[in-house]
């Protein structure tokens, strides 16, 4: 009888440790612009979603991994998808681009134009769920942070963000919609109307609240226990 | 009897025709760009304030004059202000303008920086005060007609409305707040979120409604019997 | 005797026959913009070589397709070369783009940065040269007819030329210099530094001159006979 | 025969003293952005002109201003001529403006349409020539140093350095033409056909050379027996 037990104890430790160690943790892609690159950094929010992840005991269940370049706009994320996202072999792709498309019509006259936004996006799109990839869209969360609509780019980020969630629904991507969530958040905290500083440095990246927040909403959609 | 009557009716045309014939007439002047241009056009809404001063018998009360050009901006209105407004001795002014200052940064890259365009309107106000000419400020109405803030220039011409509203307020000029009130209009009237064809053409030029409705906002400002 | 010129007379027909049916085209495919699109009207330059080669003789050995598409920029021609030319096949690819590169950074903020245009390029030359393609490049020929300079765009198109051509050199493409062609032209047959009108209708479309011109080039470059 | 030569000197001394005092000083004001704004620092071309007429012992003939101010482009000029020129009662000024009319284009969205440059540059000239000012005008000399004509800007700034050209001529100004002088001194002495570093610190600011450059020509120019 103590044999028998001996046995199934046995079993199942070795089943657990068969299982624990077959088991595939979830490789979670960031992929995107500037935002994103520093998403990577001591205080990014990637790093702060694997802090988060430790403290909950579930870090073993993912891999995150950071592909943001500065200065990209959609169509440089479609010229390094197959390098930089499909050779990696990810699970989940978090897609977050939008900022410079909008931002570099005046700053260089090199922006990117709403339907053409549109065509590349989906062509990503496309390629990555033809990969089985789960894709997340992230709309451009801030070009300003004022909260009357007096940002120089709000109505652009606006069509744009509108364009990105009309392609969640048509392709079935998960959406994490940071444009609105921002623009709420900025609305109950920052009564001062500024232009900055309340969740970016500069109007645009993230300073830590703004990578907190960012991290909290990510992983909302992403990993839903944490809603 | 009967000639005492008779010279007291003489005496009464008299007062009266001399009366009409001494009276100064008020001097409006529309100054601005294209919009303003199309303003004494035979639809245009200028043309249909004198058209509602005659009905209401008043018009013999006002002079109203347009010196709108296309493609103006605040500079072009400064550049010109003695010989297209100060010569002519109007009365009041009505400035319209805002909407190339704006357009023109991504339609040509010779759109006007906010704080200069602060910077020209004020010295045209003070020219036109030192004159003694009763100033009236116009905000930019609209550069498309979508009511969920995603016309491409929706920020920018929300910021420089603003700063037309702080220097109506600082300079004790009335204000005609047709961003304010294209956008209430609009909510209430495109339910189908449409770019134009609502009080526009083509986005940015008035269509018959929208010469209508300018010309009703500027009687209640200008005439406030109209109110 | 009779009977084996006969048999002769028959052999050569059949071989001629089978020849000429077996005998491959060369396959050219013109991949561009507006002006490429305008190349396959009546009065295009793709027309006018297909007529040429008519009048040589030689229409038999060149099938000449094009696949322009009016506002594209180098990102465009990479979104859809697998659709719209690897699809077809050809031997022979003429890549001719960079017009709209430029000149939508002021006409509406949505031109390309020249480190990306060189890239996107490269991986076009590459993702052809794969497929055993034989490549030629174009320079972006005019805006602007201006013999002196003083074109608005006269510096960011010889800048983007220049990197077309080191392309050119770097990947062993065949070279058509329109720019360097067009400027030569221009100096001897624009005395009077007119904007438009020699080679083009409106400073960037080629006129009926503009076509037979290009037609010209395409074919000493394409088919040496013709130099 | 002491007492002459005591009373001779004495003389020469009052001629000297009264001739010293009474003489008036040519008072030379330049007028223009944040390359003339740095003319009056330790290294400006303003303050090396002044040493030099220093050494040539003339220093007492001029009084030279700086009135440049970082950002401006022509209008920005015309708004400020009344404060910053005509209250200073100069009797040259030397305009020196068109780099950011030109460059703001693609950095900001806000540069000036040539019509429009034009246009106020006249109404400055006029201006000034009104209160008997003799007025100098100066091509605006680089944006980017690069000797092949692929600097983005050269197209726009030869078109401007025209219109500039043909106003000196209409309004009989001297013309200090720094943009063919700048492209000759490249064209010899930038062999590696470098963007900046010759006259140049960042493709448009004067390195201690081209300050050195700029005070050599604008002395040519202002006070001829330099030439």
């Amino acid at each position: 009888m103590k044999l028998i037990k001996f046995y199934f104890a046995l079993f199942v430790l070795c089943v657990t440790s068969i299982f624990m160690t077959t088991q595939k943790k979830t490789k979670i892609l960031f992929f995107g612009d500037s935002i994103t690159e520093a998403g990577v950094g001591p205080q990014g929010f990637i790093t702060k979603i694997g802090q988060k992840l430790k403290n909950q005991h579930a870090d073993a269940n993912y891999e995150l991994t950071g592909a943001g370049i500065g200065g990209n706009k959609v169509y440089d994320l479609y010229l390094r998808m197959s390098e930089d996202v499909l050779s990696k072999k990810p699970d989940v792709v978090v897609i977050w681009v939008g900022v410079n498309d909008v931002w570099h019509k005046t700053s260089s006259g090199t922006g990117t134009d709403a339907d053409k936004f549109q065509r590349f996006y989906e062509a990503i799109i496309k390629k990555f769920q033809a990969e089985n990839i789960k894709v997340y869209l992230v709309t451009p969360a801030a070009i300003g942070e004022r909260t009357d609509n007096s940002n120089q780019q709000d109505g652009d980020l606006n069509l744009y963000s509108k364009i990105i969630r009309k392609l969640a629904v048509d392709f079935n991507c998960g959406l994490i919609d940071l444009r609105k969530e921002f623009i709420q958040y900025d609305l109950q905290n920052n009564p001062e109307n500024k232009e900055s500083g309340i969740l970016t440095t500069d109007r645009v990246h993230l300073n830590e609240k703004g990578n907190d927040f960012v991290a909290q909403k990510m992983m909302e959609a992403l990993m839903p226990a944490n809603k």
